[in-house]
């Protein structure tokens, strides 16, 4: 990490100066620029997103009176992770979760169909996928370490609790000036979960993170569509004595006559989850009707895992849902023609709802966050037009359709019965297995993909880089930092500070030569009137605060000098001009990972791969095309 | 990480329950248990273990009025960072610290003596030398970290600042009552620099943690004796402009004429520290004599860096000082003939000081307060006897002396003129170099050995396991741990806890036949009167609430079935009786890194590894050797 740039300052440097004075953020104030209604991890990444940019003020509210305490989801996928690098936590999510490292299954015993064996075990996450793990940690101390994110901003940001939405409303200068605070919410106040008095905040935007009732998705007359499953399936986080020996090792079991269960081990070492398939509803029957307690829980778990015993000795929390599927057509307000940029949003539970047992919600929810904070803070920092705001609902909304999709396979396949003959009806334990094998990729959220448009290329030079997927989420691999010869991943250069990165790989040629692509590149940039850096970098502003560009050389990091370097890659930075010799890397000769390898870059010709301020890959350009550079960022970043 | 293991606990698990009524710090009581005066490395070390057992009532108190702002010493050796691991903060610490990853060394140009040029450059730390890196980070962020471990434990333990010690007494209870507050210790509350009044408190042990000028030393009539070696050095740690090409790479650089400087780049990425040698000095004179500037300071350093420039744009802390090696005969208040266990111990540079050039001070200093640390603990837990305590002065006196030898050499090495021509007086380049690489695991901190003595054995089974060096820190290694398939470091096991470990590294029998080696240890363990376990650990207490069993296995974990083996290894533990599957390991067979080959262990037999509650491998001993496990706790553990 970067800091003591502009001066020594003494203290923890992941506390970021303050902006100025910071306001009490329990009183909400007449205007702000984006208003987030709702603490859930679309929320709180959202809100940590805008704090990182002291000229945006955001406010983030929640009905609840305080920070969650016990939290629903769990599991977290390793794409998740790689947003956590940016954020700046990962480490310590790392340190306290539980890590997925295999799977087991269990289906009936073929010598007595009343009991289990077990009958698969597979690695959770394909070798080199990730370079972090697929964890488990409760939802809460996610939400805490966003929360912390946000008091050690430039802003300070902090939730104003106790708050629900009354109502909302899109005033007619939305249409006319982009700058209007046009969107008027209406709060009250409440105290010991009775309302005291009401509130009213004018917004530029705002964002609607408040679950699956969502007020806001029904003040803007979006509607959850999609069926229910009629299953009911219990939850339960449990400390408990048990011989089923798979007990900290997630575990798929199938049992023939009694239905099926999930174990996922949590974090600490002692506590774990069981998802429990309960009734068959009728299709007009809500599963509150059942009147499920845990020890019906408790009970079903126990006959699913029979031989072996469960003595459950304290339930840290426990729930009962239906399964069900839902999506609402657009995650915005704008008109269907997109005529209008969208002025208010919706993000996670608010437009998608599912079954949590594919572990994906909370993940997809982040990234519901995630795609659209740095949008927002590029329009409303100036650098973008408000048409870059279309792009969310566009993108976000395909993501969500197929997770519907993938969780109604999913879960269909978790509740139909387990075949008992070799012609009878049901599914066999081994086509679960498969389907969990082959969707590996997907539920550790690395499969997702953004379709062509105005942020994401067409993919015309995608063999210069194989193995950068374009419109997929840029995929770290091992470096040599050159400055100081530092042993590193790529990718955790990218912050989430909504930079763009342009990682220009080297050509085959010496890099000091005046001759060799990376050369003019870095003379294209730093020179030409159409450079993007040029067109997008504010006077006075670092050359990299706009568009962050970084090398990385195919040769040993021994057999090259960094001073005779193009000096586009040792930027003269901040006030006093401070050179910064983070922007070059070499291959790993020691371990042999060899980036150009592991990503199948071309070494002839090298090439240029843009990311996403959001971690995705843009697209992937050859060394010397300077007009596709040129053009891809006028689609979405405005000249200075 | 462990935790939920009494119950689900929201929150944050870093932060552990309260032991009762947090007092007000700032108002110390009449007695204590522990007195530390000094809050630098050694004393938070100190503090920060010892504020982890409730039943132990601590105050450290400090002359200044707060925490240190701005840090002087910066390396943080390997070894050092394994013992972060154990308090919980080696990732803080390892995100936020520049890494040394390698040393460069720069001689005269032989074609132009007046410049100089790089003749050689090495990797820093040698291969599979520890699990962590050696890294640079301010002193003022490692007491962050250490008063934030303090602040979360259950004590929530803070200093009381502005406390300037006046006077230390030792009463004659001391060595009539091993439980009495024998020591008195008068201090006087400060504001703005001046005394306000005057407080009196007394302990059973006070420790002096209070530098270079301790008046704890003093008061019990120790000195540092040494010699000065009139040389002058000033430091620096500076933003600054450079075309000097390895300033973000350790750099040793000696010139011909103008002397040397060495280059440790900082944390942040832009900050870096320059030793320069000044003056000799006549055999009479202090440093303060020759008022010497920071100008002085740059001048100097720019002729060293010739022809290179060095525009030096603001500097964040400089000082000058004088090279001496200074050692106290004991490090504690004992008589010479140790017929009583002390009462008064000092540590860190109030008993040994010497240059900063090394990177050595800081670290030796906190591995004393490690040190003793866990002996207090126990003693004051009434697991173990005061005589335990003389070990204290005895090992720590002897790696002190270690230290003031090496440093005296590499010193006078580095302030020693180089050779300008073959035959001419100085020293060469090369013999610089190869110093420096021959003493690599010496400055990694990892060439610390006790003697023989009560807590270590003779090593007459090191055979067993030639990489486990008896005397030595416990060497890391990556295993994967059964119960759920996680890759870890076998190393990180060990925390700050007080607990000693017992790491039974399986013979090649199958370890769930009852005849196994493995196994009939657990029968030992778990049965016999006189296994270690039953006799040092007290009725209600968890099974390894002193002696940690952990087992690991030459087989692979898919090949293994936890719930056919030895009882002891998955213990029922706390008020639910959970069982811990934390307690065995195999080799990591898919990355080919098998522990035993890794640490030299004796596939046939395998070995029993005792280290101790600061890492130190105690002994090696044979699986069947139940009565050398027996007496080896017997000497520094009570029955209960």
């Amino acid at each position: 990490m970067q800091y003591h740039q502009h001066g020594f300052r003494p203290g923890n440097p992941n506390v970021a100066p303050a902006s100025g004075a910071i306001p009490n953020f329990d009183v909400l104030p007449e205007t702000v620029d984006v208003l987030i209604v709702g603490c859930g991890p679309a929320g709180l990444t959202l809100a940590a997103q805008l704090s990182q940019f002291p000229g945006i003020t955001t406010r983030i509210v929640e009905q609840k009176d305080g920070p969650l305490q016990i939290g629903q989801a769990d599991g977290i996928a390793c794409r998740t992770m790689e947003m956590f690098q940016a954020f700046g936590f990962v480490e310590q999510v790392m340190r306290e979760s539980y890590w997925v490292n295999e799977t087991v299954f269990w289906k009936p015993d073929p010598k007595d169909q009343t009991a289990i064996t077990r009958h698969g075990r597979i690695q959770d996450v394909e070798d080199g996928l990730s370079e972090f793990p697929h964890v488990i940690l409760s939802q809460a101390r996610i939400h805490d370490l966003y929360l912390d994110v946000m008091k050690r901003s430039p802003s300070r940001l902090e939730p104003a609790y106790s708050r629900r939405l009354l109502d909302l409303k899109v005033g007619a200068k939305a249409a006319q000036d982009p700058n209007a605070y046009a969107v008027t919410a209406t709060l009250e106040k409440l105290k010991d979960g009775q309302p005291t008095h009401v509130e009213t905040i004018r917004a530029r935007y705002v964002v609607g993170c408040d679950g699956a009732r969502s007020s806001v998705r029904k003040a803007i007359g979006r509607q959850l569509e999609g069926d229910s499953a009629n299953q009911a399936w219990g939850v339960m986080d449990v400390l408990a004595v048990t011989d089923f020996p798979d007990v900290r090792i997630k575990s798929v079991i199938q049992s023939a006559k009694e239905g099926s269960i999930l174990i996922i081990p949590r974090e600490g070492g002692y506590m774990f989850r069981i998802y429990v398939e309960m009734d068959k509803l009728s299709p007009t029957e809500r599963v509150a009707s059942r009147n499920i307690t845990v020890d019906h829980l408790i009970a079903a778990a126990s006959r699913i895992l029979h031989p072996h015993k469960l003595d459950v000795k304290s339930v840290a929390w426990w729930s009962v849902y239906e399964i069900g599927q839902r999506l609402t057509n657009r995650f915005d307000d704008a008109p269907d023609d997109s005529s209008q940029p969208p002025r208010v949003f919706i993000a996670g539970d608010a437009c998608h709802t599912h079954s949590p047992k594919a572990g994906q919600g909370m993940n997809v929810s982040m990234q519901d966050g995630f795609n659209l904070g740095w949008k927002l803070a590029s329009v409303l920092n100036g650098r973008s037009s408000a048409d870059l705001l279309k792009t969310y609902s566009a993108e976000r909304q395909a993501i969500a359709r197929e997770l519907i999709e993938f969780d109604r396979d999913w879960s269909k396949m978790l509740s139909t019965p387990v075949k008992t003959t070799p012609d009878g009806p049901g599914i066999t334990p081994q086509a679960v297995q498969d389907y969990f094998v082959q969707h590996g990729r997907y539920t550790a959220g690395t499969a997702t993909r953004y379709a062509e448009g105005v942020l994401t290329g067409n993919g015309a030079y995608q063999h210069l880089a194989k193995g950068f997927t374009v419109g997929a989420r840029f995929h770290s691999a091992p470096v040599i930092r050159l400055g100081d010869a530092k042993p590193m991943e790529l990718g955790h250069v990218a912050l989430a500070d909504g930079r763009f990165r342009v990682y220009a790989f080297s050509d085959a040629s010496e890099p000091t030569a005046k001759t060799s692509a990376i050369w003019k590149l870095c003379d294209f940039l730093s020179h030409a009137p159409t450079s993007p850096v040029k067109r997008h970098t504010r006077a006075g502003e670092d050359i990299d605060a706009v568009i962050d560009l970084r090398a990385v050389f195919q040769q040993p990091h021994r057999s090259l000098a960094v001073q005779h370097m193009h000096p586009l890659l040792m930027p003269a930075k901040g006030k006093f001009g401070l050179q910064d010799y983070e922007k070059m890397f070499c291959i790993d000769a020691k371990t042999g990972t060899d980036i150009f390898d592991l990503r199948g870059i071309n070494r002839k010709n090298g090439c240029v791969v843009i990311v996403r301020p959001d971690q995705y890959i843009a697209d992937v350009l050859p060394l010397d095309d300077f007009a596709g550079l040129t053009a891809y960022f006028a689609k979405s970043l405005l000249p200075v």
